[in-house]
């Protein structure tokens, strides 16, 4: 994994060194504790760094037929990392093996194959780099040249640690993004009342009707425009789309706040709503909607009881959405409030279908308004994200699209902008090594990588 | 893109160079206006030619931020095209940008790249061509070596512009292909009986009942057949394979004759009725039908109201249509009415499918009697091209298919036919190089590249 | 199709002729037939061995417009040979025809090309080395180095040719595998009803009541165990989650065994609870479960009434079975009785579900305890192989995979062991040599390749 690693042409080195390597990141999405960021965190040992919540390292530990009690169990540091180091050999033609010897090598300068025998030694090397202060949660951001981190965070967060970062004079943008999902859990009367209760806190108003529980999200809607915000983010494994009235919403806000159980058809009544709802207050700032759709989510109840959600036991769901997608799509453009949107899908067999639906309602009012996102979760690996670009490429506009980012809780995760950078300069570069894309092209292709890269991403999201 | 454009090993030229490049085309399916060949229609400007009715090239714009003012609006022909060049850098890597170069170059013998800074030079010499009389429509035709074209053509149509070509003596055979999609479109009662009213004027018949137009459309079957037709043509979202009566069809036809809307059941039983009925007439002459489906149409409703259908706002469907296609054929075959067949799925995910499923109706009758078409309409591209060819070559019988037709409105698409041509040898130029096809079947495998391009069309429709 | 024959790179040709080349086959899934080794069967001829039950050549030669009788009909041994030998020329780029001249090659030792001008001399020569003792069945087996074959069998079955072949001393291990559809069957009453009777004489008790059936099963299970067997298999459509209660599955079995149609959710139902019954059984004897789903089977009914199933009239079905499977699986896991599982999809959309699926099961007991079986059916070929082995390293753990299977009811089928042992190495060999993975791992990538091709497989099973 050399400087030249994934450039297979003259023309994608060129590409990647002349023009996507040194510019800044923009990580417009991410799951970073923004806790971490405020207090300047300092990490223990290069297990809690790397091995704390990575449930893609889980996976692949269980899988390695590695027992439990070494993975989320109680097991030393050394223990863990251990299992990890014998893990890691296995690994081969997963992007794990990338990321491990990727992220050794930018953030610990070191270039030895993680294994049985270099364990010891690189366990020991990075825990006594952590302990410098260019190791914290800030240093590994600057390490990496972040201009801008979007985090995740409910309507109900205070953003105190947005502010305090803010205030603190930290020179990297550390963004609020607005996930509502809990707004529209009404699966669970009990839970959701006790949401209302946390919503009606924040906003500092009392809740007792569907109006005035929307009136509350929009009060924290300003405030996280407020504190900069500017997208938002939807976890879906379906779209919404069903017929509703107004009359309706309230009558069934009423019966799962009042503690009845909804009927399946209520509940995607009340959702279909709340994504109207969501979507027009986006369109109002301006703001850009994410739908990251398509997960079949914590499939391992035994699991799920002993360790909780986002441990590993999540997968790619099949879904035929395009119908219901194109419709709710529709009834905003109608409406007048679709949002700048970008679109998330987790089966990638359904590539073509979201590159085309992006087609459907580009309204002309923006460069790569309607964005097919980048290969996410699963497919954010070099095949993934071939895939994506190349779906991406024939069916709609490469040139438009806003790149990359790490959708991750690990401040470790930066080198997955190289990663993609390098895979998109390699396609770039095979083309017009293939005589696909002219030569003569040349100083358009370096502006749609460096566009790719960073400019459209600025100039999208107006942060 | 030079001669050897997409065509990567010495094998791929040879194949390309010495076989398929001087082969006239067989444009099996296509969309363009009869009454444009009859009337030998010349074009106002390459606007007109290019932008006029190309829902590609409006997508493009509108991904680009272009105003629709630009697109289909009331803009100047020239301030249309120089929109149109400003977008073209931003489509490499798109087929668009291939298509637009390819045509450039093979109509208009320019081989400068279209971009702001040429638009004025390229726009005015394409105009001061299109002035000369060899770029008629019919002069257009010829340039391109086009043998047959086939159109696509409602059963109320009287053909008379097909007729007008036929007597002019027209060296390039313009025939009708049967479509019937709006003799099953009962989801409107009034636009159906105002189209049963259409059929029965071209039929020179009274329609009372469901037999009776039946009788009709079989009389106008018999009409196309008499202008030489050798195919129909239908557009689905997906097959139909409802059980049925005749005395039901009977009660549904009279139902929405008598203007009453029909239940999503009894559409779908009308609509599975009418394709076997079809499929009865086509096998009963010998003819090809053809499905194209998975389409998910009009999909923006507000543009729909301002522009109409076919205007860029349909996209690739989600459907899940195996069960119903190989029942919907099976009740062909056991009835002894299977035509020879050619299915189009828009959504690539299927192509392994659609490639299986043609092989349970083989019949031995005909070589490669049911056929899985080319890449159609967004995968009508290299990538798409290369997926519908690997699929079929390695599920079924390359050796015996049909290849390429343009599926477009346009009289400048036939370099298509060059683009997949190119494809075609590409992929089996890498074959033999790579040894997976040994060098001792060259002579089989230029008789291959012939038969795909030409000589398996010529047998297959018995024009 | 020389010694590097689809190892495109010098490290490929190392990984395969110092690795994989030498490798015993365990071919632990197949259809052959235990009479014919147990009888150590003698070929009539090149006709009956090749072209006597492969329905891949069939289809091929229906697509190639050969009449049924030189198919399945009363021609003459050399009049099919020699229409296969017409055809054969025609399989370009299909795997048919890497097949049948691998075949030809490795087991008769002839690599002159089959085609109508070779066609006498190498039906002569193949059938008199078929007169030779070498080539009988158990000669054909000993002669591609098989070490260990699974058969395919039914719950009823006796077993006594397993029985023969061991007891004759044959040094090739031919074990059962318990695959018992038909105790699911209850769409069919009296087609059930029979079986069940099987099933009692099978057992030596009375059956009387659905715990009886379980009872009956259960020491048929006891006796394949007994004889060797250490997987199951299930084909199926779908998977089948549904709830259940004993008292209803006591019902339902009644309903049909009393001779009564059961409704489509009863079947459901009784599918559902057999599928946790069996996967205890094997849980318990720790065997491995294997689940070949997504099959649309005998779609063309003409042909059905013909010549019954397994004819060439199946393909790739379009099913969303995700979220049933991972109930499934949820279910068996949470009761504790998760067998060791592989899982192989027909339609290879879903290649990346499955992998991603696995993952959510892996308990950390065994490496690789939950499989993403090797491209099954139609997916068995060079593209399909590649696109499973991609989706698995890329969402799962590459070197933990058991390998490759034949799925046959051929003798002659071991070769698709050398072709998946070659594509693999081609794999992992364009990979060192691009850089992606590091020649510093190359003992481990040998290591990995022993392991896919025998090792894995070896301790997995445990035979």
């Amino acid at each position: 994994m050399d400087e030249n690693f994934l450039l297979q042409t003259k023309t994608a080195q060129e590409l990647y060194h002349g023009h996507a390597e040194r510019l800044p990141i923009i990580d417009y999405h991410c799951h970073l504790d923004p806790r971490m960021v405020a207090e300047d965190y300092r990490f223990r040992s290069i297990t809690e760094l790397w091995l704390g919540g990575d449930h893609y390292k889980w996976r692949a530990l269980r899988a390695n037929g590695v027992d439990e009690r070494f993975i989320t169990g109680d097991a030393s540091d050394w223990e863990k990392f251990e299992k990890w180091a014998e893990t890691v050999p296995y690994t081969l033609r997963n992007p794990l093996y990338h990321w491990t010897h990727l992220e050794l090598k930018t953030a610990f300068g070191i270039d030895r194959l993680l294994n049985p025998r270099t364990a010891r030694e690189i366990y020991e090397e990075c825990n006594e780099k952590l302990r410098r202060p260019e190791y914290s949660a800030r240093g590994l951001m600057r390490r990496y040249h972040v201009e801008t981190v979007c985090t995740t965070d409910d309507p109900a967060d205070s953003l105190e640690y947005h502010e305090a970062t803010r205030k603190s004079g930290f020179e990297i943008k550390v963004l609020p993004t607005w996930r509502p999902d809990k707004a529209m859990a009404v699966e669970d009367p009990e839970a959701f009342r006790a949401y209302v209760g946390r919503i009606e806190q924040a906003a500092g108003m009392t809740v007792s009707s569907c109006s005035d529980f929307i009136q509350a999200l929009e009060r924290r809607h300003d405030f996280f425009a407020g504190q900069g915000c500017r997208l938002s983010d939807h976890g879906l494994s379906e779209f919404y789309d069903a017929d509703y009235t107004d009359a309706q919403i309230k009558d069934i806000f009423n019966k799962v706040y009042g503690g009845k159980c909804l009927s399946a058809e209520e509940c995607v009544r009340f959702k279909s709503a709340m994504l109207v709802e969501f979507a027009r207050m986006d369109a109002e700032k301006g703001w850009v909607q994410q739908f990251h759709y398509g997960t079949l989510r914590n499939t391992n109840s035994r699991m799920m009881r002993l360790l909780g959600p986002d441990t590993g036991f999540d997968s790619i769901g099949e879904f035929n959405t395009a119908s219901e997608l194109a419709r709710f799509l529709d009834r905003l453009d109608s409406r007048g409030i679709l949002p700048k949107t970008i679109l998330y899908n987790l089966n990638p067999a359904a590539n073509e279908m979201v590159a085309t639906m992006t087609g459907n309602f580009q309204d002309g009012s923006v460069p790569g308004k309607m964005q097919f996102g980048s290969g996410w979760w699963f497919n954010d690996q070099k095949d993934g994200m071939e895939r994506q670009l190349n779906a991406l490429s024939l069916l709609g506009l490469l040139s438009r699209f806003v790149g990359m980012l790490t959708d991750s809780r690990s401040f470790l995760s930066y080198p997955r902008h190289e990663y993609f950078r390098r895979t998109l300069c390699n396609l770039l570069g095979r083309d017009v090594e293939n005589g696909e894309m002219p030569e003569a092209e040349m100083p358009r292709i370096c502006q749609m990588v460096e566009d790719i890269c960073y400019y459209n991403a600025k100039h999208y999201f107006e942060f």
